[in-house]
């Protein structure tokens, strides 16, 4: 896991609300940009450094490409965070 | 929270390291500093974004002061993230 570029990946609000839609379900890039008030190429370049983080990943389906979440990932983090939410507690 | 903060604050190793040290309770800058290949400013720069993130909070006792980790914050990291780790039920 990338941790350094997946915390900052999760550091910017946009990037965060793509994450939120893909919580419904996968979808293409052009799905995503619908929810924007920013261009495709704005979008794509989240979208790429969300995928650097490996927080999403890409399945070509078609002539589309669709964008998933990796809830796997998000896993990992869980357990690292879940960690210092209960103080005292060394696990 | 001020999140966008917060996830910059965790996109370094060695404020992630404090924040491990912070686990086993209470310390002061110094006692942090003897963990670290870094200058005592180097070390009270990374407490001071650690500390604008609302991940750790100071408390002066006596002549010092003491960084402890801001539990309640991470919960509220913990509820975020834990939206993501379960693929396709939207919470």
């Amino acid at each position: 896991m990338p941790i350094n570029e997946l915390f900052k990946a999760l550091s910017d609000e946009n990037r965060r609300k793509i994450l939120d839609l893909l919580r419904n379900g996968d979808l293409t890039a052009g799905d995503i940009a619908k929810h924007f008030e920013m261009s495709k190429p704005g979008v794509s370049q989240h979208l790429s450094i969300l995928k650097n983080a490996d927080l999403v990943y890409s399945l070509k389906k078609g002539q589309y490409v669709y964008y998933s979440l990796n809830s796997t990932v998000f896993q990992d983090v869980l357990q690292w965070v879940v960690q210092f939410s209960s103080k005292g507690e060394k696990s």
